[in-house]
């Protein structure tokens, strides 16, 4: 398709990337039903290792069967569909160029605590071009004593990414030494973000924020400049401008399973914000299929309006 | 020989896969008193090296001999032996094209505890390449301190045999951070199945699950969608669907040495419950070997009749 | 887009390759006029390469600069844009996402004669990877004294561009021990084509074919079996057979400059004979732009409707 | 299947080679309707390359399509397929586990003629290695000027397929510096197939030689030594002893298609003479399919009976 | 065995290897019949090859077979035996242990005639390792047009036997750009034996050299300085001089086939002028079993006398 002045506008932003790297988010901005707005809905569906099958899949049982969601992901219209190596290698074939893809490069299960949580790296950049991926993905978690490891990890990822011509999206967690209210304070939430921006996130997910101040010295600042962070919309709009003035792509994720009136006002604070978009798991596969198709929908609406 | 049906159909599940893999895959379906009817039937003997020589041989002492092994897998018509290298090496050259084989590239021995368990590499990719083996076989033990290094051990070394044409077989024992019964607990296996199924294995073995939940989160929902686990079966059919809605070989060790009639019972539950077959080896080499004929035999009976 | 029964025909003739080479092949095939119809028209422009600038672009002047090109491709909906090296570097930036592009790895110019004619690698299949390329493009001289040195280049980068999921389009000219009108002998062409087909090219181009046998061994046999060969319609359905009973994609170029009625009845015949599409460099760029998209235009409605 | 005593018998002459090297070979003479007699009937297709797709397919169109072939080796029961690269790609991946393949890894076409005959390296281990592949084959031209850059090209490939478990198949046909009675002459054919076997070759494939002697100093020998070349199978059996007196597999081509009576007369006098078997293209792909799988399965009696 | 002080002195003229290389010489020296003596009796059967197999095999039919000369090579007490890659690899494992072998590199046929002689490379040092060969050998053409293409062959492979522990045994023969009797002129023996010695060779081997001068200035001087090159053993003296002042272990062939007296006279000259033994080919192959051990026990004999 002709690219937008907004597709252009967001890739002029990136221009320290080679062409490949830009070719590959213009791949997912111009694909699906917000093809051209530059917002994004992405499908991720990585639960079922980072918390088992039964709980993700059970409520939904076809969702069981991979080959589900990337025809929930293409039906829906999502810009891409996001997933750990083995869903993607079990039905990518079948799906070839209807949708593109995102190879999750970590990812961490719940059979165990982990005093330093630290997820394991289960796929390649390799892998990720031979599977015809769009980009990878990696998750970070701030906060944690293995960050740091992380942190380097991601870093050598996205170069050999961009080696690959594949721009890269950072899930940033926070926890570890942080309060649970601090896992999504807005200060933590914005703090997170701008780490993976600065570690050459091409696209950053994080949780919707809370009006809390997990860190004091931060706190003393937020109340000194009075910056508003009342408001989900507030708040989005923060952590976008955390993100290097809003000239990196944000996403939202949506969290654990609720009522779609709850994920809705959700979305519409976000989009008030300034959110490129939201990346909705449990909220999509876990519902019957037609309903996840009406919940997107009306998901992919509220962004339209706002681009 | 002339693919069937339904090795054409367990094949198109593995299409991200290359030929090569695909071509070892069914040397695995084709081969023995199974051959064509996608059920498996494999006898592994790594008992040596994990639990003693004594423990695993004396009952029946021909079976000291690597030889031994080899040729109970081929009069018994198995689909392939699995042994760890130097076992492997012992033989593999007197039995030429009469058995596939699996080479276990990580073992454990019980010499001393591990407060993180967590088995040694013991074989390379390379190696299974020169002893023409048709898969390498890995254990991860989900649920261990240790588990994102053998992830992440596991995730080189598919991507390593991939290129040398070879699939992987997963041996997924969850211990660890676990409750005794909580190691069998059909929430822990059904998780750890899938677990496998993302991080590339091509077959996945797991112990027969038991009608025990262990993680309190999990057993909400098992509870909440009336998840049946009271029949070997159903468990069965519930590891099945946890590794892509079916789309990935589930097979189930046989566990400690029983009589003859609980392994057969134990053997039609599993059968029952679309298993793809057992990997049988204390209940076959410790017996004599006429019996252990036999009860192979009877094993692959029961499969036979359930494909 | 959703993929077509077409395109999802064709892509079922590439089962060897892995599914970034595919999804590769997929781009190609959903993008422009002919999006999802299985049909290609594809503006090429290596001809200051192998002319030299003013042959090339002095009857349209606009022409002498890569953008024209690019947004020429773009507004026409072309498939794909095919240059060397220079030309995509000098470009690209500026058109990301707008259409898919080819990086032309090996040139020859004119500037002095060949005893055994063999084009110069002038590109690398990284340089295609950091411009965010769809494919590679390698042309061989088949009849050239030199010809097995570019069909071992050949084989060696279509290996690497599978590596990087690139499929690889052969520009199939057979010139050297042939008479002038051997070059395009429905024999030679049919020929070249096939030992395209043979070295793993995706897609393959080649002249319109002359009723014309070049090699009387091979005349004898079209004699005997009384292959038809008059109309171009039947020449073009020979050269698709040729190649694996039309199992790879075939394309005709354009040739010199000629009239537009000319053009016309030329694809014509060659859409009619089941040619997958076109790929016209001097016919389109030579011509002032609204002509050249009137002419595009009018190939595209021909292959549509032979679709 | 289990091991006959004839495959154990013909896999002990290789015990200088890894069990993966054997176990391919095995599989090669475990597979088929000669499985376990230790002689071979191999369907190869690389004349599309070698001579042009009409010369090649137009007496029987189906064989336009790889297709054709893989399912025309697995009906008549072949030991194997052999083809390029282009051709395996196009076809292995429908075909998986149901017959053993060869990739020839070396081509030449005949649209030009060289002054040292020498064939273009067309594939890789690594080809034939994803794509499943049992064997690979390589084409000498003992005579030619340019027989030393292929001598040594073998060398590196059959060590390199050794390394991956393959064992390699040498096409040895003189040409060069001989007279055209020379290139099938008794002592050429002999001479060719004993340097094979220097080389590393498993498996040698030669013209049936003719009651001819191309070299003076050969023509001495012969006839001081009295060495019968009279009959075809004296000739076979000459040839036999020269690869390590019958320790080295040696099949014979079919060479130009024939009468099916000159063909099993030319099969029955090569299985007198001790002939592994034949490897026949032409006679088999250029007969409707019913009479080429009737005289497969003539020709496959043929060597039963002689095993 | 304990080393004898002959076999310490001709060590210690090879203090610049490592210790491997030099553990090879004295596993060479320490075997056989002659073992301890510093003199050497080796088996080289390179002829099928090098002549075809008619002409080196018929006069004795058992000698077809590699297995034989493993056997002769044992029996008669040899200190090595020698051949090229695929006579080797098919033997080797059924004498594992019983006499040290030496891998022939490179080998010429006599198909055809080369402008600028030059052997093919045939094996490889790694190859050597695997095959447990206690050495490699490398034919070198002084007077070739190629020669530089073999020296520097040549160098690298003694590098990398050296780094295999490995050394390098020399085959010197001149031919190319000399008279016919110009190839076993004193002058050009000499010559070619010290170049190999320059080039790194542990020992060299060359042919008897006749009394004969090629060399216009090399004649001058020898004419001048009274070289005494009447006999064959001061011809042997000469070129024993000429490698170092006979601190390289030099051996010479013993050429066509010849009856047991001419044989036995010309070993008796070598050994007089301080040859360190023979290499003995076609004068032992080719005659009956019997007859070959009790000349190889005679030629044994002569050198130990000489010790």
């Amino acid at each position: 398709m002709a690219a937008t002045d907004r597709v252009k506008q967001i890739l002029s932003w990136y221009s320290g990337d080679n062409i490949g790297v830009k070719t590959n988010l213009a791949r997912l901005m111009n694909h699906g039903a917000l093809a051209g707005t530059g917002k994004f809905v992405i499908l991720p569906v990585d639960q079922g290792f980072e918390h088992g099958p039964a709980r993700s899949f059970a409520p939904n049982p076809p969702a069981y069967d991979p080959d589900y969601h990337f025809q929930l992901a293409i039906d829906a219209g999502c810009n891409a569909y996001a997933a750990p190596l083995g869903a993607l290698e079990a039905s990518a074939d079948r799906f070839v160029g209807q949708v593109p893809t995102i190879l999750k490069l970590n990812n961490s299960d719940t059979l165990a605590k982990m005093e330093n949580p630290c997820s394991a790296v289960t796929g390649s950049v390799k892998d990720a071009v031979r599977l015809g991926c769009a980009a990878i993905g990696y998750t970070i978690y701030p906060g944690s004593g293995a960050r740091n490891v992380m942190y380097e990890e991601l870093r050598e990822l996205v170069l050999e990414a961009k080696d690959a011509g594949l721009p890269t999206i950072v899930w940033a967690y926070a926890r570890g030494a942080l309060s649970k209210d601090g896992e999504t304070a807005i200060d933590v939430i914005a703090y997170a973000a701008h780490i993976s921006c600065q570690l050459g996130a091409h696209i950053v997910k994080v949780k919707p924020p809370k009006d809390f101040l997990e860190q004091a010295e931060a706190k003393k600042v937020y109340e000194k400049q009075g910056i508003p962070t009342k408001t989900l919309a507030e708040r989005a709009r923060h952590v976008v401008q955390s993100c290097f003035n809003g000239k990196r792509i944000v996403i939202f994720s949506g969290g654990e399973a609720k009522g779609t009136d709850d994920v809705l006002e959700e979305v519409r604070g976000l989009a008030a914000g300034g959110a490129f978009g939201s990346i909705m798991g449990r909220n999509a596969f876990q519902r019957p299929r037609a309903e996840a198709l009406q919940l997107l929908s009306s998901v992919m609406d509220i962004y339209r309006k706002a681009s």
